[in-house]
């Protein structure tokens, strides 16, 4: 069975929809794709029903010709639904009037609207995620790549929003990766193990189809590729939020790079600037590149915490089925499946095209003219002159070169307690970045081996 | 100005829109109306500009004659504000397009995006909290009601979901009803002091209006009734904090007698059932009646803590104007004020339409026989036995009735040490809830003035 | 190396712990077990420089030796840490001073704060999860005992808070254990896989230890049975955020019993009360049991939804090492971990002390005088009447028996329409709601089975 | 009556207390704070009832000399309160046992715990804004200070983190102190109306008062200063709604200047720095200063949004009085408090000792080498070469400079295009950016007027 949200994108977008509904996700969880969803589950209940003998063949046949979205008006849906508070009420209304008696006799049998709009909201998910994975798995790819290309390229560690020690650009691009592979591989794992049939009629007993519940609902959820769950779910939400947890892991993978991004763009840094052709330039401020990806990917992942809170609190409900706090569901997951689709797209977008400037990278991390490397020449000089005389030193040191503006290596150059143990080369060794970069390498080697790894593990990825 | 949100009901309703959007407020916050606000912002900005001198007046006008919402195509702007990422862009364009040159030279002078986008904001903040407390004084109406027709109806108070003593269903409105008037109280508050113009350019400084930029703000902000802030607000939200805490509050006002409907129409109590005609009634189930409304009222309240968070979080952005916080705003605060208009409407239809049961509520009063009021039978015995004493009385004697199924009021009257100083009058007096219900029909007076009075203090109230 | 943070108990309790602290994970995450967790890292980072030989034996010993929790005063600590806003700080301080000058040289070498704070947080965490995990497990074999015994103890269906149709209290029990296997079997993936060693020194590089980096960081992690990471995780905290979601799935599979125990010993449904002995009942209203394990189980997994969101936009921090958002983990994370295993505390004791009155669920159920189970008849006339006349005639006959408060079989059966094809006994089957039960008990064996498995698969499971 | 929370300071500090729970309030929230509340609310229910005659004067003095907190082991009452789930049972236990028998009968007297537990959270709320209010307005006058000193100071002005155009520092501290202003403005709003005493006894009728219950609530009301209410709030709580959504706004207001300093104070910007003295230097690495107060600030400012969820989620409670969702809220309103008060110290502290760098500021105001009044030599020329055209040369010289890396003056003096219109002078006016700040001196000059405004309003204000 196909599943049918890609193809009714309507090109109409909203007016707000450029920053905060970007990408595909966008239609695939929009009404079109949810409509469609609802009546792939009833084709698929009526099939089941079929298979196990309690309806005829040709009666599930003539449902399921009968389900074909495009044949229906979703605002006129929409206006029954705010009759009925319930969208399956008047989609089921529809669909009845239009088949002959004898088929719509057996239409909907035995289910209640949860076991469709819950089952049509596990499709419309496994849709989304999908595509969130694409983008997803871009930008991590798009990491990998800055990761490998700039394994050597210096910059300034920072802590605190303050120059600390040396780094490689490519320790902080693996550093993305390995959060974008790690909220990757969550959501594949939601994506396989949490998305399951909803069949249990008004109180989760399926009493309407006597003995033949359980096989009606292995053949309903084989026939729409869902995992087949041991009883109905209906007020048993901890699927619902097992997928709003690995979407708020998502928020957290993407928010990160997205403000590095900002934070390495700014103008008196100037590390990086996105660079899609056409956007984010300014033609009366030509030294102003706007972020645009970055800033939208973070604002849209920053919608994301509200609404995990939101469904997490929403997953506990009344009995067999709750009083307010389903319905509650409908609209915070969308908004969480579009938003993180739209992060997702975003942060994709603004890591394959950021341009990297390695020259402004050194030149800022050399504005510290070695102060970064204090601790280093104090370690050095600590057998001659023991750790706290030689801290005491290089503190002295530090401070001239600030006040004296001067690099310091020049100032430790001009100190007897300095030349008699280390020379200009010694120095200038113990000065160099690039000999103070432990471990770097290895770490962007591991994290592009697990991203690999991911890779062979799903030969299915979808790119 | 008019402020046109409400001439532009689509009719057109989402799949979902019966439960989480309905009543007026959906319209006011879509983007019909929000692209009617936008003009209205550019309107205004010319005109204010005229008024100092800035601008011609005819350039001003024939940018008002321009701005007709009716004459824009919102799927186009939607596909051009995803291009450039912001809606302000791609309507100047299109208006641009639309004046002679002139005129165009004028239009949008010297704002930025931000600058339209906030105050079109607060327009339509502004009518969607009219039409907010519309619903949420028509619903405390509904409850001041309640409160007074039933001042005297006897109903079971409940603390932990278990029967502690006896109260009427008239003080249990009565709470209702202060939660709803503290609460659209706070709101009107906001609407009077929260909603400001924004104006200041690129960074707030309104540079590139010379030294008119005070002058020009207050016409702004005057043109549009809105009030004048000291300095633009780009990057200072405690305005939107603010809108949304009242929002919060609202939601709660709105939950607790959703909540407490929903727990009196339980089969089991059947105290009150929801009467909207047409709604909610089975025809296979009589006996159930689902209560629809509270049911709705609830779900979209429960979407409102969640959108706060986020927009508190999105309140703290960088700078002069913000990299990605702001736009993080746009989204939660429409869906926070559809969902809390929806919540009025449907509670006002809840609380409109409830049908109460006051026997029912007496008869499941009475299922305790009289234990209710146990402690009460203590403290008149109290005199003559000691507090001790008269204590584990009662405790046995409570435990008789209930192991026996007897009222309460027999066993006591069969047992001599109670007899003795307590007739079967006296008993019965004791026994009578309504002799025990303290100060109630003073808290529904005092509750009920307070009503009053913000009727009186509001004569403007739109009803 | 073990994990100390049980023996710190200190038996007092804060005023208001009763409710929000119960059970052991209160100390676990407690100040003392903290600090514990902190020794025992710097430890393992001794020993693990040690082995690689970057430090000597001698001097990994004697900071083992120095690190005992007991000789630490956590009031002055936290008055020092008050000071250097870190409490790594205070406490390398006061080790220094009691090492002797070599040793001391060796201590904490190469680290950074949060390398130890983060780690230290990673063996609390751990520790949290096995007390949080066995009152789940145990909640979990609770509902399993519950769904076996009552697996034909007839109740009520309830949707929306009316009676539907007839099910089972097993039904019921296993929906709950469904939900807190699945809660467990997450969290255990968490305590698995996501719980890694920290190590980086100041910008994640680990520069002061040479080449011997990810030997040392592999050293280290074994030291503490920690899961090794590919590189250091300082600002990238997915980490977090997948224990934060899976702590949230945690609360929705609490929350939701907790709900139902409070729904059904309303004092007029009164199916189930809380036996737990000496708690919640009151000597002058014997009639009334206070729930108290529900209520405070659900009091405190209300608390956790918006500490998930607080961690989820926490998780979004700034270059090498974040400036502020980390600090900003802290506090919540130990609330969510004390409210989570509160929770389940309490959970646990409410589900092993249930009481579950059958014959008052039977009784509820009979209140319908089988209304419930006219949509059964009404299938069953089908055959001879048509659909419509059917469904017509059990209409009227279901207000008949509601205004009438006669049975429906009685009014039935004085309708020839009905007579003529269903006599009194056929009458009776259909409406004998145990004979409408549909997959009911195939629900409760799969349930118990899942169930059984996990039991299996977690042989080291701490019962 | 005295608020006796400030008395009981432990001087011991949790060990993370120094970022999360700096200042004077977590001792305000603290279990013995708590506690003496409590104990000053049962002195005020039996002077209340004295009054009224309820119960004689000597009575309600011996409960008063009875309630002295520093009498009380709070470790004991946590554990009894463990027992109990609920503290105020302990503490009425060992006050009766202290009490001869003839007050103890009167002690306590028809009120519920939820009576005193809300009423003592009033107290203790109170004082906790005060001391909010006290830092909050100190930061607040220190960003006055900073705004008026710096009003001259030249700053970029910066736009999704980029160069936009000039503004002064004056203008960005008057708009922290507006978000500061608006935000205590909103406290001490919810401090002088939305503090209440809570009376009502079990279900809230005052049924055991007899007739004298609402003047028994206004005495207890007057005793402790606190507003009276119209009817009991125990399931109302719209009010700690409005309190959590006021803390809401405070947490945006110090949200935003902490994160602007970060900003400022970072490495490559270096134009202010935090200048506590002996915090945040280190001594290895003498250009680095930790920004530690703006860091904490933010740190603790970041818990507060989903807090404040969470007592939004609470505030929907069942009937009378709640079954969880009450318990619910003691740790998150604690927590809520001791958050905003940290932040505001934090804050206040950071704002005070801020050292401001004029001169780094504009050299990086100069980095941009004037492009960033590209826009201003535009309109210049616009008249002489019209719109279009003038902004097509503008942008090619812009484009020249950056590339060139020379001046934008230099290259516009070399096209004759320009100096046929402008000349050296000319060009030098228009590219100054003090002569390009628009409105910010009169924008300075409103927000300090606001200020001044507020401190005349609150004489009473506490510095």
């Amino acid at each position: 069975m196909s599943e049918r949200g890609d193809e009714f994108d309507t090109a109409d977008r909203g007016l707000f929809d450029g920053i905060v509904a970007r990408g595909p996700v966008r239609d695939a969880v929009g009404d079109r794709a949810r409509l469609a969803a609802m009546l792939d589950v009833e084709i698929a209940l009526a099939r089941a029903q079929a298979q196990v003998g309690m309806i005829p063949t040709a009666a599930a046949e003539a449902i399921a010709d009968a389900c074909r979205p495009e044949a229906f008006d979703v605002g006129a849906l929409g206006r029954a639904a705010a009759e009925t508070a319930n969208p399956v009420v008047a989609i089921v209304e529809v669909l009845s009037a239009r088949l002959d008696r004898s088929a719509a006799a057996h239409l909907h049998h035995g289910a209640t609207s949860q076991d469709i709009l819950d089952t049509s909201l596990m499709l419309v998910v496994r849709r989304a995620l999908d595509l969130v994975l694409l983008d997803l798995e871009g930008a991590a790819d798009a990491a990998a790549r800055l990761a490998d290309i700039h394994r050597a390229t210096l910059i300034a560690g920072r802590t605190l929003l303050q120059q600390a020690l040396p780094t490689t650009f490519g320790a902080k691009a693996a550093g993305w990766l390995a959060g974008l592979d790690a909220a990757s591989a969550d959501l594949r794992d939601v994506r396989r193990s949490a998305l399951a049939a909803q069949l249990g009629g008004a109180v989760g007993t399926l009493a309407a189809f006597g003995d033949s519940g359980t096989r009606v609902l292995a053949a309903f959820a084989a026939e729409l590729d869902l995992a087949e769950p041991d009883l109905p779910w209906h007020a048993e939400r901890t699927r619902i939020a097992r997928l709003a947890g690995a979407l708020g892991t998502v928020s957290v993978a993407i928010g990160k790079p997205a403000l590095d991004v900002l934070l390495l763009a700014q103008t008196e840094i100037a590390e990086v600037r996105e660079g899609t052709p056409g956007r984010g330039r300014s033609s009366t401020l030509p030294q102003k590149h706007n972020p645009v990806a970055a800033v939208a990917a973070r604002a849209c992942a920053a919608q994301v915490p509200g609404l995990v809170a939101t469904l997490l609190f929403a997953g506990v409900g009344e009995h067999e089925r709750a009083a307010g706090s389903w319905h509650a569901e409908w609209q915070p997951l969308a908004e969480l499946l579009r938003s993180v689709g739209s992060a997702a797209a975003w942060l994709r977008d603004c890591l394959e095209h950021l341009e990297v400037d390695p020259v402004r990278m050194e030149a800022n991390l050399e504005r510290s003219g070695g102060l970064l490397l204090a601790e280093r020449v104090a370690a050095a000089l600590t057998p001659a002159l023991g750790r706290a005389a030689a801290a005491r030193l290089l503190e002295r040191a530090a401070a001239e070169a600030v006040e004296s503006d001067h690099p310091l290596g020049d100032v430790l150059a001009g100190l007897p307690a300095v030349s008699k143990h280390l020379d200009r080369a010694a120095l200038g060794v113990l000065l160099d970045p690039r000999g103070y970069l432990g471990s770097v390498d290895s770490f962007v080697d591991r994290a592009l081996a697990t991203h690999a790894a991911r890779l062979s593990a799903y030969p299915d990825v979808i790119r």
